[in-house]
């Protein structure tokens, strides 16, 4: 009876192998594998959210090249294998930013709509250069670029159906480049490509390095970007006064200003420039008939301004040029998704574009549609707007605007629980969900209490419990606290903030 | 009794409605919501790939923003809805860049494996720009570099170990601007960057209009981009003498040679580039004591180069400065996927690198790590190596080579089709698997031969049964017959062959 058994046992494992050795055979694409190995995946992804508080939110150090093999398997290996080394050795060295524990920088949101819009444009894989390349690609990306604007309340000069339009770009650093070229060659069309040594640059100091990489590679050169100081005294907005003085002593100085940055939302504090009066003077006629281009960089929040109370933030943007958020930063779409809209496609298509013949089709040549290609810097693009339409449809405006306004509300409550303890201070005026904070100097010592600051900042960090990142402000070391991941949730504030204050006892106790 | 069942009934509805109703409230990110409605997006994905056959593989025009209204709902909808637009509008409006029958462009791979890893790198969502925003994403992908540079059997000096590296990029556009970028701010920290009208690029007129956008982007002067004529003598390689002739007149006449791209299959016909001699004319000193550039453009054909018997189409590629190779081309990866390596990693990053305090970490300040960001244009970047490490693993070395001759074998069927009828000819001859070909001219009329392969293209693609592309070759209208989709099997060239001669025995008899 035994022997049977044993037999049977032997041959169900034997059927077993046969049948796992042949539908382990990975086809390069078929559509019941995907199913099976998708639904797997499926589950592994959900198991990793169900269990994510678990992980020390920042990861330890540099140790993957010693867990891998140093070259690529010859043969196939089983999903089993990958999925194990994926918990055992990449996790562990993954940066968790969907905790709700993940207080750095800014959020990176991925929702469900968001990860089924990603999963479906993967699963499509088309590559939308132009228009006739998938037209569905352009054209939803139309709508949906128009549907954003409106939510915004953006003019109407940015929405598609006259000179203007949108486009996702990868990120901001994208969007600014593209826009710095574009007017770059607006002006030197004018002004003579030997004029590039004359293009002046304008922002605060506040601004993202984004337009110091822009500026690098547009080639303006360095003695010309203005970097105008922004302080205390604006909340670290740019003084329109002397973005005048600056403009000015150029003008009479033969050089041309070009290209303005005004800043909705800074990295560092959430800042916010006065963009109709840094628009007004953007807009004055120059020496060369130029204006500049005003371009408003409003990544972060740019999302809070869907909000009809927020709107404010972003009154003047009719004087921009262009305007750009990052839908992944607050509008619950996976990264990348970063909007971009420009008053004038005509003055990008005109720099961007190259039309070689392995690319011509009639709908192009008959300017019948829109060729995304010469809207960036890559040729090929993937199809980013349907997550974003799927998050619009799944979760609709309403829904966004109360994720939008539960961060905000959970920012108030750390901005408060912060004010009451004496040993720290708020660092100016919280308007998002960044809060800005440090411990206070104690006897005027502002050296000492910067390097205790950042000590805090390593031991917050290296706890596991939580991230933060940090800033400085006119020369103090800032601690940044920016609520956005969708799973945070009041909770996760107060604990975080237990945290905070335990390491701070600690470190003022020794 | 009726009455009974009735009731039963209606209240078995109302809880059911009542279960969905609370269900059906999609949270922002929820484990189980992610599980439940996941599953539902791998069956709606399988099931596309089940029917992908009966899908026109080009799509029809434009008509998308008639379908959907033009504003976003201010409340959820369901993903039923969503999913019945899926089907109803946005797929018309597709092309299926992975049907068996799509024949154009060069491929877009999507393959079960590149499917897993992007939906694992989109569940995770993290943003690693430097090394400690996710320590996993900036290692892996050195890590996947260093295995795939083993593959393609580059220089050592292209590795990780020592000055060199690799880095993924979205695409060979942002590759080719990221090393022009660095090689112009190289020689400008010498010549001065008043120079910058000096500089001159050369390649020929095969290459990728990504160079031109390149260069327009670096603001290289357009009289100073040496597009050297190729033709059917060499198979539209160039010839190193053409180069070397016009580099010596540049010298002569003051200006400075810094960049030079060489092609390995050029996108209208597959042609090869002599690196080896070409790398020689760059490495020679200029007056400047500064050797050109020289990047080597592979992307399509790179992809080849795993397998031993195709490797020697790089040989030479141990005299340039980087390589790039887009792996979404050829190795099973989902677009996007572009890899490059280059010799001097610090010329990059001197270009690019920009160091807010928001940004600073000690491991960056202490020169351990990499980042990333520093190696390409955006500031943010997704975690792109877990998909190719997915399929290098599940697939392994052996497949995706036994994958890529299969394609060549194919294309070397299509060839001998083509061959055996008179109504056509090949265009140069074939190495990797595209193939160019056209319908003969008849008495010479090379006009008329060219609006009737035209009238071929539109015809051939109008049927929705295959999508092939054209080009033009010292002035010949060319169609581009180019294998690669995943699913694409012997039967599908044959019957795509059908259709072609079909649509031409019809045009022919007119």
């Amino acid at each position: 009876m035994l022997t049977i058994l044993n037999q049977t046992g032997q041959q169900q494992k034997l059927n077993k192998y046969k049948e796992y050795g042949s539908k382990n055979v990975l086809k390069p694409m078929d559509s019941e594998q995907l199913r099976e190995y998708g639904h797997r995946m499926v589950d592994f992804i959900a198991d990793y959210y169900k269990t994510i508080e678990t992980f020390p939110v920042r990861s330890q150090p540099g140790y993957l090249h010693n867990l891998l093999p140093d070259s690529a398997p010859d043969h196939p290996e089983t999903l089993e294998q990958v999925l194990d080394d994926v918990k055992v050795k990449i996790l562990p060295g993954v940066t968790h930013w969907q905790s709700p524990s993940f207080f750095a920088y800014y959020p990176s949101n991925s929702s469900v709509a968001g990860f089924l819009g990603e999963m479906l444009s993967t699963g499509l894989n088309v590559i939308g250069f132009s228009w006739v390349a998938s037209p569905a690609a352009t054209e939803l990306e139309i709508i949906v670029l128009d549907w954003l604007a409106k939510l915004l309340n953006l003019p109407e000069q940015f929405l598609s159906k006259g000179k203007g339009g949108g486009v996702i770009q990868g990120s901001a650093s994208e969007a600014i480049l593209v826009v710095m070229i574009a007017a770059r060659d607006k002006v030197l069309r004018t002004a003579g490509k030997n004029a590039l040594g004359k293009l002046v640059v304008y922002s605060s100091d506040q601004t993202h390095s984004a337009l110091q990489k822009a500026c690098q590679i547009a080639g303006i050169h360095p003695e010309n970007w203005r970097v105008l100081k922004a302080d205390t005294s604006t909340n670290y907005a740019l003084r329109p006064e002397l973005l005048q003085e600056a403009v000015s002593r150029d003008l009479e100085a033969g050089l041309i200003p070009f290209f303005l940055c005004g800043n909705v939302g800074t990295t560092s504090s959430t800042a916010v420039d006065p963009l109709a009066a840094l628009g007004k003077i953007a807009k004055v006629d120059t020496s060369f008939s130029n204006e500049m281009w005003f371009h408003v960089d409003a990544a972060y929040a740019g999302n809070a301004c869907i909000c009809p109370e927020y709107r404010q933030y972003i009154d003047g943007v009719e004087t921009a040029d262009s305007f750009n958020m990052n839908a992944y930063k607050g509008l619950l779409t996976n990264f990348d998704c970063s909007l971009l809209w420009v008053k004038d496609q005509y003055a990008v298509t005109e720099a961007f574009s190259a039309n070689p013949e392995y690319l011509k089709n009639k709908a192009s040549e008959a300017n019948l549609v829109v060729d995304y290609k010469d809207w960036q810097i890559a040729l090929s693009r993937r199809f980013r707007s349907l997550k974003l339409w799927m998050v619009l449809r799944l979760y609709g405006a309403e829904t966004l605007k109360s994720y939008i306004r539960n961060h905000i509300k959970l920012a108030k409550v750390f901005e408060q629980l912060v004010s009451q303890d004496p040993n720290f201070e708020v660092i100016t005026p919280r308007i998002f969900s960044l809060v800005c904070f440090r411990i206070v100097p104690i006897d005027n010592d502002e050296k000492k209490c910067n390097s205790r600051n950042l000590e805090l900042l390593e031991a917050v960090n290296s706890s596991g419990k939580l991230f933060i990142s940090h800033t400085a402000l006119s020369g103090k070391m800032v601690l940044r606290f920016s609520i956005g991941a969708p799973l945070t949730e009041q909770k996760h504030v107060k604990e975080a903030w237990k945290v905070i204050q335990e390491e701070a006892s600690y470190l003022l106790g020794k």
